[in-house]
Order: structure tokens, then C-alpha cells, then sequence
């Protein structure tokens, strides 16, 4: 038997008569996800890792889940999609930076919608006294996530310390703590 | 004072320095829909008619509300989209028909997601005992709806109708009979 | 030896050396369809499935024939493609209808144009006294087709009937017949 | 009164309030074209500057007469569309000549389809006894024609004619020979 | 007289009789920006803000220089745009990290050239002894740049402190140091 | 064994796993490419072919080199791209033929810009005393050339030399010179 596993921009297409319903459904953005991290906060993503029907669809969704209080999805980017999220409980401080520096936030309440437009970098906040919950969904069948601190202080193999050092005007020991506790 | 409306494939862009927050904002996605109508069911939009900022961005929500029992979302298509449902509440049958006519359907619980390819007629149906509400997503910034019994039956000016009655193997006095019931 | 098929988001590339002018054509678009049938029309595609060349560049043509009189090419879409239509032969009665629920129509004659725009449920129907011929261009190289009452009442597995005597505002019994006729 | 002139990318969209069936309709592609002319060869466009609702739609059509004998549709490109052309009377010899200038071609008959893809130079010679005509749809609302050697010898102001000389091999008075012919 | 701006997704297009030239020039790449900054780098833009013939094309250029030793194109990203960079003197290091968190870097010496997929974080730092420049191509005709650190610590209003405080792992009188020194 | 080649639009993406900083990477855009040709220039590209991480990101970059004096990159097109160019050395006459006819044409110096947008016929030619280099920019990972003589007059197998007579409004003796030229 010869088994082919072509990479196509992606993901190879199913042959037509074998899919499914099954392959265009997912299960579970019911259940919280684990929030006991150190920011605070979880992502469950329904993309085409997880829906094969999605390929060529342009689209996803996720579940984000924020523990009380405070928890954090920490400034990120996706690099391939804008994200409209909708708080289903809780508050929420969100917000994104656009490419002039302006800082554009709002806090949200239950049924509360916002738009992070593509590729700039945003957060959303736990705010509130309980948990909170919100459904993203995503320009893209598989938007990628670029966590901003993670990938400059916690990239394998590490950004050289006197650069970020330069970049974030701080001395370079204190790079090389920030990288400890993202490499750690 | 001269005002100017120019239509602009949809949108003209707002002067970016008077954009604010609140352009990439909309409140309201937590209040169940009106479903006192013969479907039994509501489609509240979020997309770029309420929020100026998705300009560009080919991305909308939309929260559904079913009546129970049998709160039905008729068959429709998106021209523009493809749609991505998450069900927050109650117990959904739904399902899409293919190009080869081909029925693909499942009955969704909370915290299941299913995907509605571009274009295909698909439909959603409240079979539970509760009302149901469902979040759904739209690979496009004003996805378009097209109800396929309304715009058929209940088109203005009217669609002839020995035409549909040829198309749907009816006769003449029954499309009559469809035509003012969705016309009336 | 080894035969793979790997289906590309439709197709594969052929070799590059291998390409020669008949990747590039199509013989026949002349000959008339067979419209000896309920709807007295015939689709005689010329798209990629015809014409591998076609593979990447979004355009095909079709031929439609339709029997005098009345003729029908029933209600469908083209969930990718937008349709510009030319009458060659004969007179048709043709339409759309819009999200808004507007229908747009046109009695067209030899040489008359006329656009049906992507995604919208549309028709064409021999008004005539004679055979009609038109020949569509469609922007996809695979544009798919969705007949509304054949994928509505003939799907496979067939779409619940007390759901379409809903959506229709008919009665179970009058679906069920119409599920009979279309299935068949 | 204020007289309003923007640009919008090619066209701006109509009020949805105003827009008719006339929007999408034009009349007139039965008409041969007039192919008194040095080419013996007429193109008939019906594209977004005759069909306002095209606007955005991606697809245009054309009838191209030749005259017999001979009658010639010269080297072209388009710069922003594939072509699709079916024969509806007579018989051409057509070819595009590929990136790595390899000529694909053939001749056509009645109902023969032939696929020049995006961007390539191509031709069309009506090689039969009669006149010929084909239909050509474009993937592009505004698809664009730049004839080559009119482009090269018959720009306004004259490309240099020593330039010339030297891409084509040939010497300057020869050039210039040309450059009258097609600025004459 | 009435003076109309309208912004239609970036540019309104100019009327085709008033297009010379010189809408599609820019003189200045070969001027060597001014590094005398806390960086040490400057990049000159060459876009559609500067040529507005580049509407609708999706491509722009920058040049991008750097102060020897160590100055600094620091970790940014373009929302819009992949970019391709070539070196016309001196000695870079280079570098983009990936949403799997991996560091993909070089040392480019001139002549060299290194891919920066769209949205993406990257830097390019001058690790030679003498002045170094790049030309840098960019996917997009106004691709937009948001520098990391200067969004997050230099953001007009302000990012919440104590968010900032736990995305990086740090205190807040350290976030407080670092947006004086990015806002001050 | 089994060997697998699978032509994916171009190309097959490669498993992330085995993907490194060199399939981003090309070296030598600072070596003068060999211009002693018949047409004084040479083009070194570095695109997809040569750099394999280019894959879906539709920009590339190439190098021109123009001897002195009259160094010439004869007019052509690029199917899939707009090209724009940056002077690096030497004195360039540059221009781009508009589907209307009109010559765009400047006189470019060090450090001087143009844009020639996608698919139109332009041309660069060595007006200075010494050599000329330029750095393109273009807007496809594989942009294609088709260069109008070269394709026309030295096509494989050749065209009818009496339509490229009828075409070029010469005799066919000399078309039948030219195609000796480039066939030569």
C-alpha cells in the first residue's frame, strides 16, 4: 500500500464520495476550557483541523473561555483573519491598536459584539466577577494565532536578548528573565 | 450644503480621523428575536449595516432564535457566504442540500457547530421542547439572505405561474393558491 | 504501478510538458441538447470537467436548448458563478429575483444579453414559437448548479416533510406527492 | 447644481432604489459587426460600459466578426481576463502562444470551444470560404484589449523607433515604415 | 465650489484623461534615510500614498536603512502584506517567528534576499561594521506597519497597565517605566 | 519506491516540519547577470522557483542588468503581475503602452521608481553612458514573461507567417526574415 500525504496550500480535498455530514460538523463548544494558566484564559478553536468540510470555506469559529478574575487572552494577531467576537456571559475589557498607535476599546457585557480587524494586534480582558465566555468567529478556515510576548520573549530558538533588549528599551538581564519565564 | 451619497460597491470608508470604537461595535446579540410569525423563528444581524467598521473585513454574525416546538428557519441560501452555526440553547435538526442533490443533515445539541457551504440551500429546525438559539457566523460582510419558498411564491412583481407550476409539477390554481399565501 | 488521484480543491495541475491544445478545447457546443424531457430543456456544459485548461482561470460556457413551447430551465442557482446569458435562437422569458425579493425580467430575442448575478435564484423559459438556443458564460470554471424544487423535494435522503409543509405553508400530504413526483 | 465625478475603481454602484432590469440587459448581439475595415475583423463588446448591473460581477461577453477571406482578430492580450470562445458560424484558426513560446493552436468549426488563458498573446483567422462568427466571454466586467503591434507602432507618443528596431531586429527606416502605417 | 473627499476603501480612482506619468513615479529611493533616532533605522516608503498609480495593483517598495553597528528595524508586522527583502549594503540579521513560536532567521550579506510572510513578526537588525540598506517589496499597495513594542507600551490611550503587567510577566511599575519611555 | 509529483497550481506546499530559514532564503541578487546577448540585458529572478517558502505569498523580486550603451529589456508583458522598479545604477528610458494606446514614458535616474501595471506591454532600455542595474518588484510569486517579438516571430512551432503579414502590415518575405531572426 502506498500511503500519500500531499500538503496542498493546507489540505488535500476529499474525494466527494466519501464525505459526510460528519465532516462538516464539530462537536463540544459547549465545555469551558481549562483556565487554570497563568494568563487566565483558554481558546477552543472549531477550524478545519477540526472541520474538513471548512477547506476553501474561509472560515472559523472558536470558544474563549476567562477565568474570574482577570483572566487574560494576552495581545495577539492572527496573521490571516479579522476576528468578530460576541460575549455570551460576563464583562470583557477588549480592544485593538491600529497601525497609528490609537489604542480603539470598549467594555463589552453579555450580547455585546466587537470587530478586530485583520492582522492587527488585540487582547480581551476578564473584567468582571464571574467567568466569562465569548464566541469568536474568524476570517479564515485557519487563522493562525501570533501571541505577541510569547513569540518575542519565548520563540525556539530565542531572539538574540540585545536585540529585543534595543527594541523594548530595556537592559538585556532583563531580557534574559522575561525570556526564563516564557522559555521556561 | 451639498450632500453626497455615493454607493460604493456597498460602502464608501469613513474619514479615518473621525472613526471611533464604537464603529467596530454593536450591543444587543443576548435578546431573543420576536418568533411570534408563521416560521416560528427570528434572525437578529450583526454585520456591516450595523457596524460600520466591518467595511472590507468579509465577516458578519447573527444570532437565530427558534420557537419551540418547530421553530423553522425556511430553506435558504447565502449568494455571498458561507455560514458557520454554533447552537447556544435547545436542540436543532439542520441541514444542506448539494449540487448533486445530495441531503446532508444531523441534529445539533448545545455547544455543537455545522457548516453550511457558500451558496447551498440549507435550513435550521427547532425539534426540541424548549426554544433554541443558535449563533451563526458569514464568510462575508453583508452576506445576503434568499428565502427559496418567499422569493419564489411570494416574488413582487410575481413570478409567472404556470412557469412554477411546470417547475415545481403543480398545477396552475395551486400556485395561485402558494403565491397569495406569500404574497398576502 | 501506482495511480494516484489526489483531488486539489477540484483538480490537479497537469505536467507542464505534457499540456498540449486539446487541454484547451471542447467540440459540440453546436449540437443541440436532448429537451425530450418533463422541464423541455437541456444544459450542455463546457467547463472544466470538459476542458482541463480551464483549471485555475474561473470562466466556463454552457449551451441551454429548450423544446417550444415552454421550454423551462426551472428555478436554480449557481452558488459560485454569475451567468451572462446570449439568446441565440428564439425567445425566452427570463428572470431573477433579488434578496429583497424583487424579481427582474426580460423577454429576450435573438441577440438579447442579459446577466443573472451570482448566487440568485433565476430562470429561463421558451415564450416562443420554436426551438430557443442560448449560450451562458458562467465565472467559475466549475460553477455548480442547484435546481430548487428537484434539490428540495428530490433530495437524497429526502428533506423532512412536515419541515417543507412549513416552509411551503402547504399540507404533509401535498409534499409527500410532490416528493413522489420529484424522486421518481 | 452639483455634478459629481468619482472613480470608484472603474464604476460606482447605483442606488438599489433605481436599479431596473434594463441594468442587466443589452440587445444588439445578433448584429454583425462592421468588418470593413484593414483587419477584416469587428469586435461587438458587451461589458460593464454597456451593462451597468455587471458592475462587480467578474464576466463580459463579445461577438467577434471575421470577414472571409482571412479576416483577422490580430495578436492581442487581455491583460485582466481569460477568454472563452465557442464558433457560431464558419471556421477559424486560433493560437496563444505560452510564456515559454510554445504556440497552442487550432482549428475550429462550428460549436468548437477554445480556452486563451489570462494575460497571453492570442489570435483568431477566419480560414473559411464564408464569414465567420464566434462569442467570447471574458473573466473580467471590463476586460481590457491591447492590440500588439497597433500597441507597439501605433502609440501615442510613438514608442522610440531605434528601441523598436532593436526588439524586433529590424532596422530603423523599417520601423518608422511601420510606425506610419499604424499611426496613419 | 464644492470640494468632495471621498474615501473608497483607501483611493478614489482618477479620471483616465488627467493619468500621465507621473502618477506612477517616485523619485528618492537611492536618499539614505535618517537613522539618527533611538533605533538607529529609517524606512522610506514608496506606496500608493506617495504614487497613486499603485491603486488596485497590491504591490508597494520601501527602503529600509540602518546605522552601524546595531541599528534596528525592530519587531514589527504588516497586517497587509508579505515582504520580500533584498540587501544593497552591509550585513543584516533577519528574522520572523512563526505562529508555532519558531524563530526563522538568517545573517544576509548584500545580495541577499529573505521572505517575511504576511503578518508575520519580524526584524532586521545591521550586525556589519558600515551603514547597511535594503529595498524591501511589499505584497500589498499600502501594507501598513505596526511596530510591537511602540503599539503596546506607546498606544494612544494608553493599554491598561496591569494587562500589559501580566501578558509580559512583569510589574506594573516596570509597564509604567516602559510606557514613559515609548509614549514619552 | 514510488515518486510522487504532483503539480498543485504550481506547487505542493511542503510538510511544516521539514520547512527551514533557507526555503526562505536566495543568494546573489548582487551579481551582474551576463549581458552579452543580442538585446544587451539579462533578468535574474528570484521567485517561487528559487525560493520555495515564496508559495502563495504573490510577490517575488528580480534583478535587470543593462549594458551600455542601449541595454534593452524589449517589450513584454507579465500575465499574472505588476512590476514595480527601483533604479540601482545607470540610466534607464522606461514605459508601459496603455490598452488605449498612450505611452507612459519617463527617464529614470538612481533611485527613481515606475510602476507598470499588470499585463500591459512595457519595456526598459540603457540610456546612459555606463551600465544600468534594476531591482523589480512584481506582484505574483511566479509572474511569467512573455516577450511580444520573441513570442510572436520565434513561437514553437512558428505562427502562419501571412496572418502575422496581415497583423504587422508587412509582406510575408519579411515576416519569414524576422522569424529566421528569432528562431535563428
Amino acid at each position: 500500500m502506498t500511503v500519500i500525504a500531499v500538503n496542498v496550500n493546507g489540505f488535500p480535498c476529499m474525494d466527494a464520495s466519501r464525505v459526510t455530514a460528519n465532516d462538516f460538523m464539530f462537536r463540544g463548544l459547549d465545555i469551558a476550557g481549562d483556565t487554570s494558566n497563568m494568563m487566565g484564559s483558554n481558546v477552543t478553536p472549531a477550524n478545519v483541523m477540526q472541520i474538513p468540510g471548512l477547506n476553501t470555506l474561509g472560515i472559523s469559529l472558536a470558544r474563549i473561555d476567562f477565568a474570574a478574575p482577570l483572566g487574560l487572552n494576552p495581545p495577539h494577531t492572527h496573521p490571516r483573519a479579522t476576528e468578530i467576537l460576541v460575549v455570551m456571559e460576563g464583562t470583557l475589557s477588549v480592544g485593538f491598536i491600529t497601525t497609528a498607535n490609537k489604542l480603539f476599546s470598549k467594555t463589552l457585557e453579555k450580547g455585546d459584539v466587537f470587530v478586530f480587524p485583520k492582522g492587527l494586534v488585540h487582547f480581551q480582558q476578564n473584567v468582571g466577577y464571574s467567568n466569562a465566555v465569548a464566541i469568536s468567529a474568524l476570517s479564515s478556515q485557519l487563522p493562525g494565532t501570533q501571541q505577541v510576548a510569547q513569540s518575542l520573549f519565548g520563540a525556539s530558538p530565542p531572539v538574540d536578548a540585545s536585540l529585543l533588549a534595543k527594541a523594548f528599551k530595556i537592559d538585556v538581564p532583563l531580557v534574559q528573565l522575561l525570556q526564563r519565564k516564557f522559555l521556561g
